[in-house]
């Protein structure tokens, strides 16, 4: 028979998430709501933000209430409907949870995707999905890069990271990534044609932000930022007159009680650069117009995302936490079916 | 016989700036350059921006050469001249130093003022200066206040912040002071117009978060910031979605050799807000143009700054340091002759 296991959060993580945080429960598949259905979830995108839904503290969504799943990405196949522009088979796209089964409420941010046309289902939460629509609109939109532009990403070998730095590369840009480890750092330039990379494993402030000049003699005029504390220290010390920094994420920080925030913000003072707070969701929109973009450079071998397939609800958390020990090799998803 | 007074940067602080720093010395007048001239300086503006020269860290101007006056911008008469386009007696205003005579090489940025019109020489570095410059093309450049927007405006008691809050009242917006004591709130509610004024002194973080939480129910459109720290920390707090900041200064920060930043940067993320860096030498080519507007706001009784005169270049020391203890009631200056 039928099951719906369910990853609940069950006590708020005080700085790095513990798996008594956390409760794998099993339930009966839910019905459809009248007017919504319910989908089979098969893959669902593990991202940092996550790590801040699980807080209590004021952001963009409402916390994650304690006793319910994780609230998630996933793409599944619709199971049961009472929408008739839903009818099972379908498959959808949708911020629901870390769960065999959801159930969608009617007019819920819940979209029918083209399976055949991505190759993958798992496509439509890499590269086609929320992380490559960060990427896209983030680095477009919010840097505004120019042929010629030095433009430096931090956590560059992750998901939205090595999006940014390809799509930096087809608008001319000179591409710097800032990785942990020799293996990534390889990888930036072998696989995902940075310019160059920086390892920022082992270094203190003053000697990652030599190494950032070194890389960007003029300065960085965009600044593509994941990752916050010392890295962003290091690349503030570096940025050209009038800098664009996209803050996308702060993934150093996520796990951290004591924020370390932005120490060299005097910096942005100095060099007249411009901060940009950006999230995704302000673009859904657009992610049509978005999507079809990244998909002709994937087609056209310009663009690739790496994908981390973790296998299975049961490992829920081991595959959550490998976001922030930077184990991820790209996009990490957990097939859930 | 007449000498030349110069009040020298002789070691850097670390810091909080100590007496051994500079060095009053005594010269012979300088002669002009070829095509130069030299000014009589009457009045001289002393600003935060100023501790900032003294660091020999990378910054929008040379750091000031040890040996070699405090820069600091003056009012004051044309004392000798081999430059037909200035003649001794007009009054000039410009990036000179604290000392009675400033050689001006040719082509230096020195423009000749009509002090009649502004009613005082001073006024060159207050309203009409780059404070009131400041306050100008700050908040209506980088902060694009629009009627109905809440202002937040730290160190709103000091020379840029009270203009910048009846500039704000001026453009439509509701207007919130933070400044150090209950006379300075009171000052900014009943002299500068503010519709309300938070006294940041003796509270942490969440007590000054709540306060102007209380204040600003619905969150900060614009944040006019010229402090930094704890006070930037709670503001970031209450941001409204697609919050503009204008980074103008954080002079909290100047004497600090441990930079705190913005430790609530994260909000900057979650709220989508832009946050500018600003410096008013982007604007000088405007400064004809903002010059106007802001006498003639003045003119219509709408607009007032408060000048803290010191006296006497043998007090510059002891007048400079008012800046940092909030000693200074609006724009300080020092009388030179």
């Amino acid at each position: 028979m039928l099951e719906n296991r369910r990853f609940l959060l069950v006590r708020r993580p005080q700085g790095v998430p513990s798996p008594d945080d956390f409760s794998l429960v099993r339930e009966a598949v839910p019905e459809p709501a009248p007017g919504g259905f319910v989908v089979r979830n098969h893959f669902a995108s593990l991202d940092p933000a996550q790590r801040g839904w699980m807080d209590d503290t004021p952001s963009y969504m409402p916390p994650i209430a304690l006793g319910t799943p994780v609230r998630a990405t996933t793409v599944g196949v619709v199971h049961s409907s009472a929408d008739p522009a839903f009818v099972p088979g379908d498959w959808v796209v949708g911020l629901n949870a870390l769960e065999d089964f959801s159930q969608v409420a009617p007019g819920g941010f819940t979209n029918k995707v083209d399976v055949d046309r991505a190759g993958s289902p798992a496509a439509f939460l890499s590269i086609m999905g929320a992380v490559g629509m960060t990427a896209y609109f983030g680095l477009t939109e919010a840097g505004q890069p120019k042929p010629g532009d030095t433009l430096l990403v931090s956590g560059a070998a992750g998901a939205v990271g090595s999006a940014v730095g390809q799509i930096g590369k087809i608008m001319g840009c000179r591409v710097i990534g800032i990785a942990g480890g020799q293996a990534k750092c390889r990888r930036l330039v072998e696989v995902f044609n940075f310019d160059a990379a920086i390892d920022y494993k082992g270094k203190n402030l003053e000697q990652l932000s030599a190494e950032i000049a070194a890389s960007a003699p003029n300065g960085v005029d965009v600044l593509f930022e994941n990752v916050g504390g010392t890295v962003l220290d290091a690349e503030l010390m570096n940025l050209a007159k009038y800098a664009r920094i996209i803050l996308c994420g702060l993934i150093s920080e996520y796990n951290s009680p004591e924020k370390l925030g932005a120490r060299n913000l005097w910096q942005v003072l100095v060099k007249r650069a411009t901060m940009r707070g950006f999230l995704v969701s302000d673009y859904i929109s657009r992610f049509a117009e978005g999507g079809a973009q990244m998909a002709e450079w994937a087609a056209q071998g310009r663009l690739h995302m790496d994908i981390d397939v973790q296998e299975g609800l049961e490992n829920a958390y081991a595959a959550f936490m490998r976001l922030f020990s930077g184990a991820n090799n790209g996009k990490l998803v957990l097939k859930i079916a």
